[in-house]
């Protein structure tokens, strides 16, 4: 099934068209989004969702986003919604004229059968690079380096380039050898009892569930360290993993092609610490 | 005026909703286009435009276009415009599914006055750092460097940048310090009856108007190169432009906020030069 609302808390059919063709955010990848997990009825880490919608929204200097009405639409969307656990997108355009109204609309929508397979039994990644030094995204913001916008052809393009090598994900690294994040993920790398995550002034996204994990595990006597990752120094990792709203925290059991030691349990672990944010 | 032509050749009205929301080129940017002047009923360049099309499509393993279609739809646009000189876009997305269909439309846009004014007037340039060394391209081609997208939010972003330091456009520089294109144009400097511009080996999109530009100053006995540009020597070239199918070529009177050498007779020449293309 599938669940749209617009920002008026109005129910559309997600069949039907609704938006015009010269939507910027169409015609330009110009315009944000949020991917939520709903669990148990509830989306999860929505305040920080919505914080990271407004400041990408600031960053591509389009009109801060009206908090309460995407907890409206957000509602709307739970509400309507008959299933189970399910992926919310939040998606905020610079419409069709920069002067007039935004698009706006959530858009509630099924969880891919592969997303339950890889939290289960993980997933092999590949590196590939990035191309940027981490110092680029505080030098030159117009790179929008660390805004989640609508322009993901690269991401996309970066998993299909996994696919090739035999894997599911990659992990981007920086000309400096370090570690950035996933396309569509943060990167946690856990060695003795600490957890440890690249800073998004490198120009990452925040990750919300980086963050839920870090806390869970914090709760549950790990230590945290927001800081610079080698790439290199993943191998030698007790965990490497990787966090998203929808995959929450995945394991990478193969990197490039060369199977990491044995995280099962460290996964269990940090999973439960997890879910224990929401118990 | 706008007119809009589905790839089956259908006219639509481009007021009314045509997208479904959860259209991968909404979503994700994933798709390319191009962007093609219409003058005296006749598309400019429609042949390399639609290679490029084919090829941007390749670059992000899309489906590859309909060649007769497009023509169809190109046609259909052009025979329902009842105006003068126009800018037609070519629209290309994954569509909802990436196992189904393509979404594909042609649109007819009326030109903005700005752009026959920097026609006319030429235009304040800043150069912008990319980010990027002309090495990457080659090295790594899921960055999609070179290919047109959907996902130009930095492309706008940098355009918003530019406006913030008081100029109209943007020339990218690479880390070498050597001059890449700009966010929608590719660069020409004109240096002793030579025309320069950067090879797309080095991530930059090969320009159509670029291209006919040079074959037009060829037969008025310039010579030309493909070779790559220094950024610190812009200030010392005879004429510095900019080159895209709308503004076709766009004088850069100001680089940096400093007057660059009166270039208008070049300029005068050059856009003679290239208008003979078609006549």
């Amino acid at each position: 099934m599938r669940v749209l609302a617009f920002l008026n808390g109005t129910v559309a059919d997600p069949d039907a068209p609704h938006i015009r063709v010269e939507d910027l955010g169409l015609m330009r990848g110009d315009g944000v989004f949020e991917t939520v997990l709903v669990a148990d009825g509830e989306p999860r880490e929505l305040r920080p969702h919505l914080d990271r919608l407004a400041r990408s929204a600031s960053m591509l200097e389009l009109p801060e986003p009206d908090d309460e009405a995407w907890q409206r639409a957000t509602r709307t969307v739970i509400d309507n919604w008959t299933g189970g656990e399910f992926a919310l997108k939040l998606v905020y355009t610079r419409g069709v004229d920069p002067a007039g109204e935004p698009t706006a609309f959530a858009l509630g929508l099924e969880i891919d059968p592969k997303v339950f397979a890889a939290r289960r039994d993980g997933v092999a990644v590949v590196t590939l690079e990035r191309g940027i030094d981490p110092g680029l995204a505080e030098r030159a913001p117009w790179l929008l380096l660390g805004a989640k916008s609508l322009s993901y052809a690269i991401n996309m393009a970066a998993v299909r380039e996994a696919d090739r090598r035999g894997a599911a994900d990659v992990i981007f690294t920086a000309t400096d050898g370090s570690v950035l994040e996933g396309p569509t993920s943060n990167v946690i790398v856990a060695k003795d009892r600490t957890l440890y995550t690249p800073p998004p002034a490198i120009g990452i996204l925040p990750g919300t569930t980086q963050a839920a994990v870090f806390r869970g595990a914090e709760r549950a006597g790990w230590s945290t360290k927001i800081e610079p990752i080698r790439a290199a120094d993943l191998t030698s990792a007790d965990g490497v993993f990787l966090s998203s709203s929808v995959r929450k925290l995945t394991r990478v059991h193969t990197l490039d092609g060369t199977p990491l030691p044995d995280s099962t349990a460290i996964h269990a672990e940090l999973a439960q610490a997890y879910e224990s944010v929401y118990a």
